[in-house]
């Protein structure tokens, strides 16, 4: 039987890349919706290509151009944030892929467990901004949440038959992204183009700096929080370099348990379109001795400040990682756009989180206006800089 | 409610060990019956500590000792190899611990599985042996096989919650024992005492030479076969120095998992006798970022020829497993007395396979045959140099 998949974002990283997993198992899967943001003429190919029931742009004024190239095919068209939270509910899937980036990935992926759907969940924000919210929300419709992330994926993986309760703790990996070995000084000076260049992985820009600042990181121990029911204090992180070894659990008889790999998104997609089975994959395969060895250290908090950031908003909980969150998106932004350094992105953030009031127990509301406020307080620091 | 345990050759290595275990956890399990082969004044001490229903000595000129000093308690004693195998038939146990080194430890363990008892196996023989003689006794019986074997437990647990036909191949991991860095021309100089130090585990003298040798990993592939129903093609070994990951699962969808933990064979008792429960443990937990680093390299199949013996031994099948083992048990005890050098072991043992009549499906008797042969053959081939 196959599985009816939606991809919410299909022209991102995560997007394109479920849809190469889902190409290669034609005799597994079937697309049913496909939603984009602004890129409607990769989102036309994709929709020529797989067919789905039905394609949604976010920008309404991209809408002529998508009727134009799909409208004589039977293929449903939509556009707009509100028609694509209304077929995300409607459309018949057995999963649906949360692939947008951003804050934006958060209302559709709400969409889509309100109406009790299991959902593939690549977007961070999700549960870094509403981590409370949505899983009260997932308790209520019964819907679950399978994680892409690798290392949650990690994780996912090494729980399959084992009972949570003895989960001591777990431990992130992080390639630790391209600067590691950079003094204070020298990172100061990394210029977009370089942070764009990550050593292992292959994944979108917003991601690729959040790698490299260790922010990336700091959302991860946020997620992990809620996917797997942990205090703060069970979940830490190590530098691994070589991007093989996924992430560990530790349970409380001693035994640890890792997940490993070649570095690909495609191998925890199909996880996750896959699962419970795993199905078989044309990738290349991981061999140990010819890697010759697996290199771990403690992540370095004076450099890379983020990831001390994160840890507080992960013990803070409240509205923090959502300010966080928000503060990091027009930080990074500011840095590809050359308006701020690499470590003055988490100056941003930092002055965000002193500079908004602290809410316990947030609503939905507040916390879109915590968002907003980060947002606004971290313009306002760029403009001192 | 309370485990209840059987420890069949409770006075070595494995057995000492599974006693500390189950000492630190008494609210989980009662031990019923201890046996030993000789070492009487252990097995009265850990009687008068336990408090077994039955306890039993193999050497029957040693049960006047054993009368004298457990008489007067409540404790019923046996003596000799037939009243053992009766005794591990009728006694009331959840497990029954197969602890015995060596060829000897195959009839008692197969007395517990005729009687469809869940035997927690660290007797590499029971398998290497009689492989094919003891899945169809467990089919019979219902008997189940934990492992205890560090890289078998780490595989078996890896395996909790998966579907083994989606496993592509499996690699176990070698310390390398003391010997990786030497050349051929230092192997051969290698003396008992040098091999009897092994760098990470504390075991059995038998089981260090192994290591040392690498014949022990050659044992582990052949039971792995058996234990997880593989083809020779599936079953792969990396030498890796730390003994932290204690083996890899492959999957089909190009995910590995791993086990990993501080080297200490307390762990995977524990896991073997909590089944499917992990109970918590004492012992101190790894530290991945203090390791600093995990090596792999590949077996080097020409300064250790025991493992590519053990491998053709392996694809040969039939009762050439039982010869590899039969010869090598001569061979290291003559390593141990000083009567040969390191790589006169392989020498023995080859002699023994080469001069052997295979034969493809032998019954236990033939197997009992070949096991005399090739230890004829090993003495003669000793007595050569």
């Amino acid at each position: 039987m196959l599985k009816k998949i939606a991809i919410l974002g299909s022209t991102g990283s995560i997007g394109t890349q479920a849809l190469d997993v889902i190409g290669n198992a034609p005799d597994k899967f079937k697309v049913m919706l496909l939603t984009a943001g602004n890129n409607v003429d990769l989102l036309i190919n994709q929709a020529l290509k797989f067919k789905p029931e039905a394609v949604a742009i976010e920008n309404k004024s991209l809408y002529p151009a998508l009727k134009t190239a799909l409208g004589a095919t039977n293929i449903k068209l939509f556009a707009g944030a509100e028609e694509i939270a209304a077929i995300v509910r409607q459309i018949d899937a057995d999963i649906v892929i949360g692939a947008i980036v951003g804050y934006a990935g958060l209302k559709p992926v709400m969409a889509a467990m309100e109406a009790g759907k299991t959902v593939a969940l690549a977007n961070k924000e999700t549960l870094v901004v509403a981590g409370a919210i949505i899983k009260e929300l997932a308790q209520k419709t019964g819907s679950t949440i399978i994680p892409v992330d690798s290392e949650h994926s990690a994780i996912f993986q090494c729980l399959v038959g084992e009972d949570n309760k003895t989960v001591e703790k777990i431990t992130l990996t992080a390639s630790g992204g391209p600067f590691q070995n950079l003094t204070l000084e020298q990172l100061k000076n990394v210029k977009p183009a370089d942070a764009l260049k990550h050593p292992n992985w292959n994944m979108g820009r917003k991601v690729t700096i959040d790698s490299g600042t260790l922010m990336n990181k700091g959302f991860e121990i946020i997620e992990a929080k809620w996917l797997f029911d942990l205090d703060p204090g069970q979940i830490d992180v190590v530098i691994h370099p070589q991007s093989i070894i996924h992430s560990f659990v530790h349970f409380h008889d001693g035994s640890v348990k890792a997940q490993l790999g070649i570095p690909d998104m495609r191998t925890p997609i199909l996880y996750a379109l896959g699962y419970p089975e795993r199905l078989l994959s044309p990738l290349p395969r991981v061999d140990f001795a010819k890697i010759g060895k697996f290199t771990f250290f403690e992540p370095d908090l004076t450099r890379f400040r983020n990831l001390q950031l994160a840890q507080n908003a992960l013990k803070d909980g409240g509205n923090s990682p959502c300010i966080l969150n928000a503060a990091n998106e027009i930080a990074v932004n500011a840095f590809l756009d050359g308006k701020i350094g690499f470590l003055q992105m988490t100056d941003v953030v930092e002055y965000a989180l002193e500079n908004i009031p602290y809410l316990g127990t947030p609503s939905l509301e507040s916390l879109e206006e915590s968002d907003i406020t980060a947002r606004e307080k971290a313009l306002y620091k760029i403009d001192t800089f």
